[in-house]
């Protein structure tokens, strides 16, 4: 039996938080001088419904199980979609369902992927609101990976992130809620951090304060039409890049390595591949960019910033990676399926799972040589059992036919091969551009509006780490006891 | 350490083997008025080899162990290929040595790439060693499937085709020589079966018993330049429909048929998988095919013949699939990744692997909600240990990633998105055509030498289950003792 009154309660608590975060966008409308009501509005039918919600239930002292998880999981990005767009349909800006679905879904679950054709147009405190629901999803990613996967085994990666159970978990601190507030203090300190150096860099202090909390949820709406292009201060696109890099690091190591733990912070072999593989990339992209005849420092801006970018599936944009090659092209569109570190905001397949899966491959032949040895796969100096390696590179697989399932339904609705692949590949990885009429400097606002559903499903199950939507359709879920 | 010796002798009986197996293209150059000389040298030359390589070595019976099994495997399509393109050298018809490798690797492959323009206007002599490198690809892979992979635990098929060792095989007989025989008695039995009727349906006989070589190889290589749609005879099609859908059978399960076991060829879950995705897939694609106006026989066979031919990796073509949809296409190019049967002569991923993925991927849900819960996975009524499903679930992903490094190296040579997927694709899973550039109406000239090579280094891999030539690589295969 699922507890429906807990869940109700849950989001109940959940609307009036959003409710919360919608205020600033009204104070951000009236410094403006722009009609707060849509905002204020969509705050209060959020926080008479959630208090509705909330009240209706009485505590029931249940403990959350399994299976109250992954409904409370779905159910959260769900509710806060639907209520989340409120602002944009009420304004009236942004005016169809699909529409207003997609720069909702493509917010929460910190894609950054938009509809909007001219945002510059569009007033400030949507505009924050919409940074804002990319900082609200990177929160709920970080309560995520802390406190409900670990509960749910989800996608593998529980056991590399601090405070799980099992043996190969690297624990800041006995109690999982101590946890939760320290990398929520951390995400909050960066992000105050970000703000005033995007301040001091020459932002205003509105684009400042946007632009911290879409590079800390490795989201990346911008509030310019050309995104980070429009900066052309190298001050402010190397703190961009800097950010970018702390938000698709697991919290747990910057939280080490800001006590001065640096021991814990090398241990991480996710942590030393990600910084490894990005500078490697970098240098690599660095030349094809670096013959087009403009300054090496520049070039080098470009290629460690774009790398950067999508790597942490943030999904800024400085220059547009399709104008070089085929090759360059086709390096970026693999970048999509890279993804940050487990414990980050970053979303995507995630560094652990493919250490996990290159590491046993190399194994395996060692294995085929010595077939009755016992090889074990060692992360982050632990053993990985048979069970979770298993498990991760299943992930894999469904991830991969995801991308490709999807990606031929969007054919299927008539459009061509690479944008198809494009708009997929970055929705799955809650990047942002793709390749095709998807690229860097495009948007996706062509798209019919059963296309932009589909296109926030896909960000949804990507974001989830797949599993916990799609366990809600097996039977499994819900004949378990 | 490794027993060359060995090594060489067995190579020495290989290079006989494939002297005596040039011998019937002289005759018809005779037959035809060709100049014999080329085939004839090359046939000498081989023998001379061969024979020098063979009493040069003293037997030593010894055994083979694993090492000398993977040389010995990957060895043996090496030497076949560099003395497998002497006619086409010598008789300076195929002059290039990368236009010639790519022909014979194409064809010792079973994959049906060429880079012929002409077909027609070659030598009927060449032609028919051209059709014979195809059936001994086949040959080869009968033996390696039956007498190798179960020594060496390639890819983890080996346990799902008879006579393997382990509690999950299907013994035909107890056994390998006497299951080798019967195999190939099936095989051959087959071939001529098909050159009868490709005869008595209106092909010469020349032409009936090329294709029934390449139909029984699941390679593709046709005399006509139109490959079988020349021929619009119905009888000749759904004769292709049949040997094709055989050839990517599991040889084991039409012996039990043949000697009325149809219990045990019911057993087979990768059986009955392979049959209903056949038609399936032939049921979906028969609809756009029909919506041009084309009689319904017409539209259902040309449906069916396609899906069968790449399914089976054979690669033959009546039809243009890339000129209805995008998502046609599409589909088509995901055909690609699908593969026939274990312990057939089709390439590709093969159906067992799928399902032990797809199960597998289901069972997971299951293991979430019951974690405690021992979930196993069966497969034709045995149970699959967590170590082969570990097994075929890194090969599909290794190939995957092979896939998705070749066609960047591809795009880095300058060709194309669609290209380059689909020329990687078609010849990582042996099938011949792709999607761009190399549809299934262009053929393989335009690429550059270097090109050639690697497309031909990308069939080999594939042919030989990635791992048999990859473990060579590793510093694992050279240490060991």
């Amino acid at each position: 039996m699922i507890h429906f009154k807990e869940i109700g309660k849950i989001m109940g608590a959940l609307l009036v938080l959003i409710a919360l975060l919608m205020l600033p966008g009204v104070i951000f409308s009236t410094y403006f001088d722009e009609d707060p009501w849509p905002i204020l509005s969509s705050a209060l039918i959020t926080m008479v419904i959630g208090m509705t919600l909330f009240f209706s239930f009485s505590k029931q002292d249940q403990n959350i199980r399994k299976r109250e998880g992954y409904l409370i999981v779905a159910l959260s990005w769900i509710f806060m979609a639907g209520f989340g767009m409120l602002p944009y349909v009420l304004s009236r800006e942004i005016s169809g369902f699909s529409d207003a679905l997609f720069e909702t879904m493509s917010g929460l679950t910190t894609t950054g992927a938009s509809i909007l054709t001219d945002i510059e147009a569009m007033p400030k405190g949507l505009l924050f609101w919409r940074s804002m629901t990319q900082w609200i999803g990177g929160l709920g990613i970080i309560v995520l990976t802390v406190a409900i996967f670990p509960l749910l085994g989800i996608g593998g990666i529980e056991l590399f992130v601090a405070e799980s159970p099992g043996p190969t978990s690297d624990k800041v601190h006995p109690r999982i809620s101590e946890t939760a507030k320290r990398l929520w203090y951390v995400y909050v300190g960066l992000t105050v951090s970000a703000t005033l150096l995007y301040w001091v860099g020459g932002m205003t202090f509105f684009d400042a304060i946007n632009h911290a909390l879409t590079t800390l949820a490795t989201g990346g709406f911008s509030t310019k039409n050309a995104s980070m292009a429009y900066y052309d201060s190298a001050f402010i696109q190397y703190v961009a890049i800097i950010f970018m890099f702390l938000a698709g690091t697991n919290f747990t190591v910057i939280y080490f390595g800001l006590i001065g733990k640096i021991k814990r912070v090398l241990k991480s072999d996710e942590f030393k591949t990600y910084g490894l593989t990005l500078l490697g990339v970098a240098v690599i992209l660095y030349f094809p960019i670096a013959a087009t005849g403009i300054d090496p420092e520049l070039a080098f801006r470009k290629s460690l910033f774009q790398v950067v970018s999508i790597v942490t599936t943030t999904g800024y944009v400085t220059d547009d990676y399709t104008q070089y090659s085929e090759g360059f092209t086709f390096i970026c569109f693999m970048l999509l399926f890279v993804g940050g570190c487990a414990g980050s905001t970053a979303g995507g397949i995630k560094f652990v799972r493919h250490l996990t899966f290159i590491k046993n491959s190399w194994l395996e032949f060692k294995r085929l040589v010595h077939p009755r040895a016992i090889v074990p796969l060692m992360i982050n100096g632990d053993r990985v059992t048979g069970r979770i390696i298993t498990h991760i590179m299943n992930f894999l697989l469904i991830y991969l036919l995801t991308f490709v399932l999807g990606s031929l339904a969007l054919s299927l609705m008539g459009y061509d091969l690479a944008t198809s692949l494009g708009a997929v590949a970055t929705s799955l990885a809650n990047v942002g551009p793709g390749i095709g009429k998807v690229g860097p400097v495009d948007n996706f606002a062509f798209f019919s509006p059963a296309a932009k559903i589909f296109l926030s499903v896909i960000m949804l199950l990507g974001r989830l780490e797949l599993f916990t939507l799609l366990i809600l359709f097996t039977p499994f879920f819900w004949r378990a006891n």
